[in-house]
């Protein structure tokens, strides 16, 4: 890719980025986007609707920047949870990988780079006609002495990422620490999981449970909990749903008609509603009789799965539950942390030992396939940033593909743009595949899923691209491992425009999109006129398993890119700044915590970062050898033993942090609560605490009184 | 290796064999060394030592055969504990997996492979002159379908042995929990290790501990035991007891004396031993004096460790505390299951989270780095297999050379028995680089040692002799794993005669060697007649790290040449039919346990075997794509990983159960002791029980009247 290419493309995504924020600033001020723009201020009733028109309102402003800026982290937490805080420290602590970096990079390995002459002699009149290239590694003579300043630059980056690593990962630990002791008693403390709870003949499991923890934990034991199998219950509660809210709509609607003015049509309709309504009446009061016929069959028809939730009185009770193996045999009993019960993913089904192994290896196999097949549309994507390989599948697009805007779009911006909408669909099918995997919590299914988006990413993204500019058959390249960083040295390089250009279109155009919100908005709109206000509301969380991986992904760009091309650094500056701004204005006004991990997606970003530093340091390895500077390339192997020394380290001495909480730390809020007076009602609560929302009693039909709100309780009230 | 050669060496090993069988029951019958053949029964007091003289001292009786062969299982297991039934265990399963390979192997695949002709015809008449090869799979025509029938018996013989490997994992694990059922009362389940304790500024250690234990386990805890320092302490006592024994000596000699014939050089020298006795006991005065001195200034001077032995009330008091993690930082109060008092490895220095962690890399690297250097001798042993090889590097050996006899002793029977005597200094290097890793035990550094000879010996007698044959810089294999398969499957076959050899001279010979105790025998003829009989006699144990890694490694032969030369089966079968004789017999008259891990090793045994399966799969994959038989070798690639899958499952299964016990367990034990009067007792005694011997009370001087058994508490008695 030549310069003005990548101007074009840049050009491009500024101007979209800022049609995006003037967008942002104008539809938010209108009270109908209140609930795209700001639904956590709509559903805490914050939002007076101010429908006095004004010409401000018209304007775009940059006031929502400030107010995005203000809080600190400690009002961010309060407000959005430890995971959101944590979800902005991963873009924190990538500003300050990249500032560092960009200082380096610019200042002193660009002009190095620059200066050289192994490609050409850079043309200053015409710059723009340069390749980029001639800002990369590639510019350096072979075998010159000033590769050891791209040398030394991997070696003080490394040593400054792992002080950053570290200490981020020990002021995490210690903030989780923090708000586990601030936080107030919650059921999942004093609760954990049991699976594959084994039953005599004759006995139901609830007895089963019973007895042996009335055996085994007398001191400590309170009440526990089954899980029944409820697909069915589920399935007619959200059809019960449905007709409600479409009763609603029919008798809420005639005192907000708009179409009030053709007086017999309107009769006409009156009367097919008022029929329609009565049908749905008598529909949902068959329903409900069937529910509760249902509700109570499931208990006594042997639903039952065998797992269920055993509380204690204690949370060193449970932790030590939860960290002795109870049974002789280690696949009976099997105990797990219990997940809020808010996070609770209901539906999970399989609760044998082996029932779950085959469905975790089952969805092992199926992510490998989904990586290993999503390589085709990259292929293809690939070959779109190629013209000559375009004119020759399409020759009759040859006198438009002349055309030089035409070619700038489709080399700068029209590949990645493609292969970013194919990415969208993945974190979703990951997601999926996690929830089969057999986890029992909605957070456990994002963090799974996450790794693996992070692993698709990398594969398909950055190794799809890598590698399929050269061979096909790219898997056959980790079965020589001795000629990985031979390969990745020749090829790296080749894509830094690619990745330069996907920085750009990818990144600041996710980032921007994501500040308006376009498909909640369409929708929003579409559905407006056909549902009524008091329709429930659902205000969006963050959907970490697709976000995190995106910020560690561009992460890993630049930590691989940072000596080879610096020229990405300041595009991804730019990307981490902006991203700051939005994703904090996005915690504060749109998305609220559906669960607190309190930190435990932390790890990934850690493991990620390392990730990164060894595929540098393999590039760096193979750039030495093939820049003829074998001295070099010897020396800089040390530095990836030395980092995996220390992430070894590190996994010792904080990941526990992020399994369970230690004994001291447990006992001493023990303690706390001991002189507590509302903890008997506390404990009264947590007996429910981890009732399946399918088997609460639900009423909709009309013969209550309280239509506008039905009595479903859902157990966030009791968490 | 022709047939004759390898005939000849089986004729010198039966030979041997015979030799050292009739030797071992001859000598065992002689008083004078009852002291190296039934050492455990002398230090019972059960070998009453009949000094009548009778012919049938002097003639070979094989009656002890009998009685290694009668004892039953629960026998052995009360009188040398859970670890030799599982060495046991170790042979039996060896024998059943080749007795069912041998059945496959001699009766199937070795008529098929023999009636091939890919090599040669076949030479009836003269088939001592014909290549060992014949009977091998390489003999089979490329392309044959007969290949199938190998394919099958590689299908069959896996599940076979991965059906025996989970039996015998099922009856271990559950012969070691109702040993704990069944186990008195002992110390170190009521106690746990921890290390790395941080201590505030002006507090002990000891009052770091109390206050920790107090603060969160105030209904557990019990008392604790600092660790100091001994070093010095030991030095001083053992320099005592090797003064003491001389003076013992000394003083002990005149009667027994034998050269009292001439009277005035006896005269002379009594004066000299009177002075000379005199001197020892004024030293050891010194020296007892100078030990008390040391011994109250260990405990003031800051020699105390950051590690202390915590006991608790319970059994599963002391699981707590040893599964959740204690304190927030998870380098600090780490705990450790406590060892038997009596295999406590005092000497044990590093403390520190850092200190172990550094040590234990450094020992990694020096381990990895006597398996690479080994490489050298054995390549050089490699060498003397090859008569041509020995021709060109000492030409004026050639006359001998080719004389049949001794050509024949050199190509089998000379390059093993080198390799074995060099193979005899592992083990005790290996040992010691576990003991500088930080285990606290006896058992751990045998068991880690344990693993580390299996690796070393797989490592350079398998590929060491597989790959040094083609390749010297076999390292480079590893780097391109895809050729793993091709390069075994035209290596090892082609070193099938060298281990048929190896089996038959190192297998039998060391088995029987070890009966007659070559080493201890000499010894103890040298010692006896400066030593009076009433200095301290140890009974021997049997050094698990060196006599487990060389079953293993038999197992791997066998399982890896099953299918290629099933001629090494039979060999293998009287190894392990002689073994089992021989190792029970050991084990009731020689070896005593100095600890009990309960059967910890067999985890080991589990994985060896799991390594070797999926090395034949490795070969098979290959021999099958040589012999051009691609639909076999796409066959077999589900083989390998099922066999990981199942090894998965069983990791799950089994694994837990050699690790800690459960609650169920510990908790009914627990509830057994409640009860017992002598639990009070016990508890007294516990609080003492990991008394460092190096700091209790010693006296050896003169002015006690027990002169002859010495005040030397050892923890042994206490235990």
């Amino acid at each position: 890719m030549i310069v003005s290419a990548l101007l074009t493309s840049v050009g491009i995504n500024f101007g979209l980025c800022v049609l995006f924020f003037t967008l942002y600033s104008v539809l938010r001020k209108q009270p109908s986007n209140y609930d795209v723009y700001i639904p956590r201020l709509v559903a805490d009733g914050e939002s007076q609707k101010r429908s006095s028109f004004n010409l401000e309102r018209l304007l775009p402003t940059p006031g929502w920047v400030r107010s995005a800026w203000l809080p600190s982290e400690d009002e961010l937490l309060a407000s959005s949870g430890l995971d959101a805080v944590v979800f902005m420290r991963i873009i924190i602590f990538s500003l300050k990988v990249f500032c560092f970096a960009g200082i380096i990079g610019i200042f002193i390995l660009l002009p190095v780079n620059f200066t050289g002459n192994q490609l050409q002699n850079v043309d200053f009149a015409n710059l723009t006609n340069d390749s980029l290239d001639v800002f990369s590694i590639s510019n350096v003579e072979n075998g010159s002495k000033r590769l050891w300043i791209h040398f030394s630059a991997v070696y003080i980056f490394t040593i400054f990422v792992c002080y950053l690593l570290y200490s981020e990962y020990k002021y995490v630990s210690l903030k989780r620490v923090a708000y586990f002791y601030s936080s107030e008693p919650q059921p999942h403390q004093f609760t954990i999981l049991i699976r594959s709870i084994p039953v005599s003949a004759g006995a139901s499991i609830s007895d089963s449970v019973d007895s042996f923890f009335t055996e085994y934990h007398p001191s400590t034991y309170i009440s526990h909990m089954v899980i029944c199998r409820t697909d069915k219950l589920r399935n007619i509660i959200n059809y019960m749903k449905k007709l409600y809210s479409r009763l609603i709509h029919l008798r809420g609607e005639p005192p907000r008609t708009k179409c009030d003015c053709c007086g017999c049509c309107g009769l006409f309709r009156r009367k097919i509603k008022i029929d329609l309504a009565n049908h749905y009446e008598k529909k949902l009061e068959d329903l409900e009789e069937n529910l509760r016929l249902e509700q109570s069959e499931v208990s006594l028809a042997g639903q039952e799965v065998r797992a269920a939730f055993v509380s204690f009185k204690s949370r060193y009770g449970a932790a030590s539950a939860f960290h002795i193996q109870q049974s002789i045999n280690p696949t009976q009993w099997v105990t797990e942390q219990a997940p809020e019960p808010r996070d609770v993913y209901w539906p999970f089904f399989s609760s044998t030992f082996m029932g779950r192994w085959i469905s975790k290896l089952l969805v092992i196999i199926a992510s490998i396939a989904l990586t290993a097949l999503f390589l085709l549309p990259v292929l293809f994507v690939q070959g779109l940033t190629n013209l000559d390989q375009l004119e020759i599948w399409f020759p009759f697009l040859e006198s438009i593909l002349t055309m030089t805007f035409i070619s700038q779009v489709i080399t700068g911006y029209f590949p990645s743009l493609i292969l970013h909408l194919f990415l969208k669909v993945v974190p979703p099918i990951m997601k999926f595949f996690s929830s089969i995997q057999g986890y029992i919590s909605n957070s456990d299914i994002e963090k799974s899923a996450c790794n693996k988006v992070v692993w698709f990413t990398i594969w398909n993204v950055f190794f799809g691209n890598v590698l399929s500019g050269s061979v096909l058959d790219e898997l056959s390249i980790w079965l020589e491992p001795k000629n990985i960083p031979g390969k990745l040295a020749v090829t790296v390089p080749a894509q830094a425009s690619f990745f330069i250009a996907y920085v750009v279109t990818s990144g600041w155009t996710s980032a921007s999109s994501e500040l308006v919100r376009m498909i909640p908005l369409i929708f929003s709109l579409i559905r407006k006129p056909c549902i009524s206000s008091e329709d429930e509301f659902e205000v969006p969380s963050l959907p970490y398993h697709r976000d995190i991986p995106r910020l560690l992904f561009f992460g890993l760009l630049g930590i691989t890119y940072f000596f080879l091309a610096p020229l990405i650094l300041p595009f991804l500056l730019i990307y981490f700044c902006v991203g700051y701004i939005i994703y904090r204005n996005q915690f504060i006004n749109v998305y609220a915590p559906t669960y607190e991990t309190a930190g435990k997606f932390w790890p990934i970003v850690h493991n990620s970062t390392i990730f990164s530093l060894l595929l540098m340091h393999a590039i760096a390895l193979g750039i030495f050898t093939v820049k003829k500077l074998p001295m070099a390339s010897t020396s800089i192997v040390p530095l990836p033993i030395l980092t995996l020394l220390f992430n070894a380290y590190c996994r010792k001495r904080f990941l526990p942090m992020f399994i369970a909480y230690s004994a001291e730390t447990l006992i001493k809020k023990d303690r706390e609560d001991r002189d507590d007076a509302t903890m008997a009602e506390f404990f009264d609560k947590m007996a429910t605490a981890y009732q399946d929302p399918a088997l609460l009693p639900v009423q909709y039909s009309i013969n209550s009184d309280s239509l506008s709100s039905p009595l479903l309780s859902s157990p966030e009230i009791e968490g």
